[in-house]
């Protein structure tokens, strides 16, 4: 029976030891996300650039790069801390090759900018390289959430996720629509694309207000601008309105959609101070209860054997059991709880896996395959998740993707 | 760059890493399936000494009980050498709680014995301790199953736990022929749970059956005598039929359980080589990859850097841009796999949290509880599964539960 306390404590131990590991990862989620707001900030300055040909915003991309270039350090720096002895790691395979993803993206920023300001690459062209080292970036943040054995940890990294993410969906809308509004046309399919890209971060920020604690909503609520909100939403209309649009335009959507990102901008800084605070507390609390556990055993050990350490009564025995099936019953609803939340990222997994089918066997770019689901989905009525289920039941009867 | 190319080998030794403890753990499931064994015999021992009075068995009962005691033996030996550091364990917390919920219920079986032999409990009763104490000792292979990463050793270890909760059923079979023999008579209800426990061996069967290697389905097949399942099946029709039975079956009964249970264990301590062969194989595996790796870099790094290792240049660029591809591509196909794989220990999660829920809302038993699910499901021509999905969507409006 001595083992089996043993056994209890090292259990405790261990759900410590996965905190403490929560707890690095939640600090560089700070880095990473100052890093992607940074480079936001470099796609629509470089978005502005390339398609005013180079007659505006030069010299503030240059400014941007040189703030994209120190946010980019802390992240390399962040990066070299980190403990990648295999033996004290838990999601190190997933966690590092996203890493090594990520900063290889990073080590071909340079090339990028200087085809940027030789104006070899149209904006667009700009806008998707950002876009994939943005999605890397958030795809270290989903890898923190999906490792997560806190429930209360991850949900609050679902939330801070589901942030990042609606808040990137922010960012391409701004680049989309400066695009449009530069160009001074928006046809249907552009429309379209407009409509998927506030769907989609509606959509996101639904998940965030359904896993986000109180005060994170309420940073949320108070950071939006009734008066900016109403000017992005009648910019909204006006670029998704067919026919000639005001090219002056361009400039007031820009700027209204900065205020708003740098807004959310705010939030989300606050949501990883609070991510690193959670895990101090829930780390906190776990040590004292490992105390108290500690404690109850010793002195029940003490009480029931005055005869020595090798005999325990039964007074001792069913103090064991009760410890032993409350923990079981405790780590019984941490599971389910996390199941549940874990939910929320199954489904993105699937939709994920829906679309890199479709992109593999009917040669679509992330953006087409992603505009099938969802207009599979609105044809038939359904939810884009149970489409992109249905796509993966047909996966064994669809052909081999052609090379 | 360079410290792209760590990432990348770090997070294949964080792989290697797994696999490594995936191994250690798969010699812990030999042991503890011998255990499981040897339990599964003392049970039936117990109950045919219970059922007859002190009758029969008295003398082999207490040679399964030595028995018991060196395989439990072996069970501690084993959990001792475990490596408990926190700082070194991936799924520690879960694991170790399971294990110290079976070592306090080992450190109950004396006093069990004790009453067995002074015939202080029923076989029912009898028959409920040992079964609680196996299905602790399964619960400690599914942590196992569901911790694994690698798709191929979490394909073995679910058809390995589907096999050994399979067998633990034939068991429990056995226990309650042996009963219904014995009392010589079966009432509907007693008719109903033999039943349900033939089905819940076919169901545990068909997932070994479809997640087995070929290898692990020829032993299987071949480990049963025709003669034998006749047997088995002609007796289960007697059992089953209403009026009197000749007490006489019971011993023919029990052999033939025992004959086929015994032919499981065979099956079952290959399944434990085949898993510890193919950990060893998958490790060996990943340490070749990662030399290959390894050797790959360093040619390149040295071929396109003659003026030091400072430069880089475009073709390591490219043969880095592949390797980071490659694993990323590999991940996402290992991360698929795994949840197709997973998709049936969830449903065995589902179908546990909805009995739980049952079992605290309705105070039923763990097995009316699962009756209750079966039952609705047969009732409305839907899967267990489902009606579980749909229990568990109605624990918000039920009542709380009694205390």
């Amino acid at each position: 029976m001595a083992s089996g306390l043993n056994f209890l404590l090292a259990a405790r131990r261990c759900e410590i030891g996965e905190l403490e590991e929560l707890a690095k990862t939640s600090e560089l989620l700070g880095v990473l996300g100052r890093f992607t707001h940074e480079l936001q900030r470099e796609r629509g300055a470089s978005n502005v650039y390339l398609g005013s040909q180079g007659g505006r915003f030069a010299a503030q991309r240059l400014e941007q790069i040189a703030q994209c270039e120190r946010a980019a350090g802390e992240v390399r720096a962040s990066f070299d801390r980190l403990d990648t002895d295999p033996s004290r790691v838990r999601n190190g395979a997933r966690l590092f090759s996203r890493i090594a993803a990520v900063l290889h993206a990073m080590d071909a920023l340079p090339a990028l900018r200087e085809r940027i300001a030789a104006q070899q690459l149209s904006p667009r062209e700009a806008t998707d390289a950002f876009v994939k080292l943005v999605a890397g970036l958030l795809a270290v943040v989903f890898e923190a959430a999906d490792s997560a054995t806190d429930p209360e940890v991850s949900r609050a990294l679902v939330a801070m996720f589901n942030f990042m993410q609606g808040k990137e969906f922010a960012g391409q809308e701004r680049a989309f629509g400066s695009l449009v509004f530069t160009s001074a046309g928006n046809d249907a399919a552009g429309q379209q694309h407009w409509r998927n890209l506030i769907d989609l971060q509606q959509g996101c920020l639904r998940v965030f207000q359904e896993f986000a604690d109180p005060a994170a909503l309420l940073a949320n609520l108070s950071s939006q601008d009734p008066q900016v909100m109403a000017d992005l939403e009648r910019l909204r209309r006006l670029g998704c309105t067919p026919g000639r649009l005001d090219p002056d335009l361009s400039q007031a959507w820009f700027d209204c959609c900065t205020e708003r990102i740098d807004a959310m901008r705010v939030v989300e800084a606050q949501l990883a101070a609070n991510l690193r605070h959670l895990c101090g507390r829930r780390i906190e609390q776990a040590r004292a209860e490992l105390r108290d556990h500690q404690a109850t055993l010793e002195s029940l050990v003490r009480e029931s054997s005055p005869a020595g350490p090798a005999h325990y009564g039964p007074h001792l025995e069913r103090s064991v059991m009760a410890l032993v099936q409350e923990q079981t019953l405790r780590l019984q609803a941490m599971s389910d709880e996390l199941d549940t939340v874990r939910a929320t990222l199954n489904e993105r997994k699937i939709i994920e896996r829906a679309k890199g089918l479709l992109m593999a066997h009917r040669h679509l770019s992330e953006q087409e395959a992603y505009k099938t689901l969802r207009q599979t989905a609105m044809n038939q009525n359904k939810r884009v998740l149970d489409v992109a289920e249905a796509v993966l039941a047909m996966a064994d009867v669809l052909p081999a993707p052609a090379r």
